[in-house]
């Protein structure tokens, strides 16, 4: 059998995106594939053979940082949310330079900061969150001692697509002086394009350091994860000497980089503009109310009033449904503390995908 | 402008690959791209939702652990050379659990190590080399103390392409009981297809894992570094739970994760079969004495005789050297502590490139 035939019989295994209401990655828009070919062949971990592409990703940085209203942003495209935070962790910790550091994140945070806590020796201290499922301030206030090297804030939690208060994060963290970092990943690209949108970025003093994945709502071709840093001295406690390469020091957790990640993120935020990025929000607002207003007339109550696109609804079956949806090739989540199940409503979860699920949905409760 | 228009016009300030050597990585082979773009959308951070791509990852591991003569073989296929070595001294280091970590490297390990040594917060000894730049044994044993986690040999140096003495760091690991690493990011896809092979491999006890990356010799699309254990507990040793995914623990470093860089793996190992990569490294390994007969007809000497397709050659002038040509967008390697410039014979470095070269080569000297 010729090889290209052997892939495409394992590519039909995958389950289609249109069965998909769990994933904060997407199909990426048509203008991302095309830019990500186009820059296939790039490797951002030796720049000066492609000066092109490093002065794209500035300009990319440049438009991230308007969008997060920072005038001396700093940072690069990454391979995703976890590279994300974990430098901004980590300069944090290099900066502060504690012997035994913690961090003090909600409840919340993506399960990531397990591995992060692992990967760089971190303590991690969970602060509990209110009923709306935000962080509780006190309780960050609480945890926090001399060795606490950042606090972290998430701006639409994977779970439930909540908001931590981060002006009052950004407030204690200034008072504290230590570092905030926002994790963003997902928010990052819908925040700033809804209706009054709730202020969780550098426009408050405390935040040093964001992650935003373009590969997420940004819609850009995987991997393209963001981290942006307040200003240079956060990117420079990530610094190693490279001996060989074209530039002599190097920020990044990798080494070999893929330029496609920037091509394609930029492409997106260029074609779409702001102006089109908040018609794509606003689609996936209305498309995460019908499926709402759907399941409650199912009987289902959401867990909160979904903030964004994503939301979770109460169920003691929560696993016994996904199983089920998942032998019928749909997939849905099931958050296990929780007891509910979720869904998140990116672009490709249009109201037909809504309407096949619904009457899929049915024969399963 | 359109927003293609525009990314071509930064994508041709780049410097063609026919210009570079002093690469690691090439031009993918036609059939790795053709695979990458029929898995573009996929995802291997949830695997529930690709198991047709997890499938092909599979196969892509057992083809690797056959390689490096493994019948256990896990691992996966992540960003990198940097993050494969993260995986496999992070392993190693949760393995041991001691408070206050070291690991004994080459002086001639890759830069990276002093990166991955901040990030895992792991005190790093360098063990110092032969004439031959090979790392000295007697000198490993001598750093070794009770806080040893790791010992890292190199199969295909960085600079030099030289091949630490595994056979007997292996024994050493065996003695002391620490986890020998192999980087073999480079090397692990040249090694195998040269004549009489030097022995870098699982084939000695004392390795427990291998960093092998087909992004680089492999001729697949970037990202696609492979990290790969000896058996199934140093994978554990990296597990975190997933509180809402697919799947119910994760050890890879990153989240989302291209399945692309599988796929255009897979498609060149599996279409080139031994035999065809048996003929690349063979004709990368002529074309490296190709460069270096001309080299040492104009008066330079090589630091080593080459090893493999990576070759460096003495002269107090690299720094300008290199500069001079990077005026001329002609693109190699100063190294700084060697006072030597550097190449790396790729396969898109052929005669008529080497030809070319040569001749800008001669004004610049």
């Amino acid at each position: 059998m010729d090889v290209l035939e052997e892939l495409r019989k394992f590519r039909e295994m995958d389950i289609p995106y249109s069965r998909v209401l769990s994933s904060m990655c997407t199909v990426p828009l048509e203008i991302a594939v095309k830019a990500h070919q186009m820059f296939i062949n790039t490797n951002l971990g030796d720049p000066g053979i492609f000066p092109g592409t490093l002065e794209l990703e500035r300009k990319l940085i440049k438009m991230l940082g308007d969008l997060l209203h920072c005038e001396t942003p700093c940072g690069y495209i990454c391979s995703g949310g976890t590279e994300a935070n974990i430098q901004g962790i980590r300069s944090a910790r290099n900066i502060k330079a504690k012997k035994e550091p913690n961090i003090v994140i909600p409840k919340t945070a993506h399960f990531s900061f397990e591995k992060i806590c692992d990967i760089l020796r971190i303590e991690v201290r969970r602060a509990d969150v209110d009923e709306a499922y935000r962080v509780d301030v006190s309780e960050v206030e609480s945890l926090i001692d001399e060795n606490t090297v950042s606090i972290v804030g998430i701006a639409g939690t994977t779970e439930l697509g909540q908001i931590d208060p981060i002006v009052e994060l950004s407030k204690l963290a200034e008072e504290k002086d230590i570092p905030l970092h926002v994790d963003a990943a997902f928010g990052g690209l819908v925040i700033p394009f809804m209706d009054n949108p709730y202020p969780f970025d550098f426009v408050n003093e405390g935040v040093m350091s964001i992650t935003i994945d373009p590969h997420k709502m940004g819609m850009a071709t995987i991997p393209a994860g963001g981290i942006i840093f307040r200003n240079e001295k956060f990117l420079k406690a990530l610094e190693v000497e490279t001996p060989y390469l074209t530039t002599k020091m190097q920020f990044t957790l990798t080494g070999t980089r893929p330029g496609t990640g920037v091509a394609s993120a930029y492409a997106v935020l260029k074609s779409l503009g702001f102006s089109g990025m908040r018609e794509i929000v606003k689609m996936c607002l209305k498309n995460t109310k019908i499926l709402t207003e759907e399941m409650t007339q199912l009987g289902f109550e959401p867990v909160i009033e979904p903030v964004m696109n994503v939301v979770a609804f109460k169920t003691e079956r929560a696993e016994k449904i996904r199983e089920e949806l998942y032998r019928r090739r749909w997939v849905i989540s099931a958050i296990r503390n929780l007891s509910a199940i979720r869904f998140v409503i990116m672009p490709h979860v249009t109201e037909e995908v809504i309407k096949n699920f619904i009457s899929e949905f049915r024969k399963v409760i």
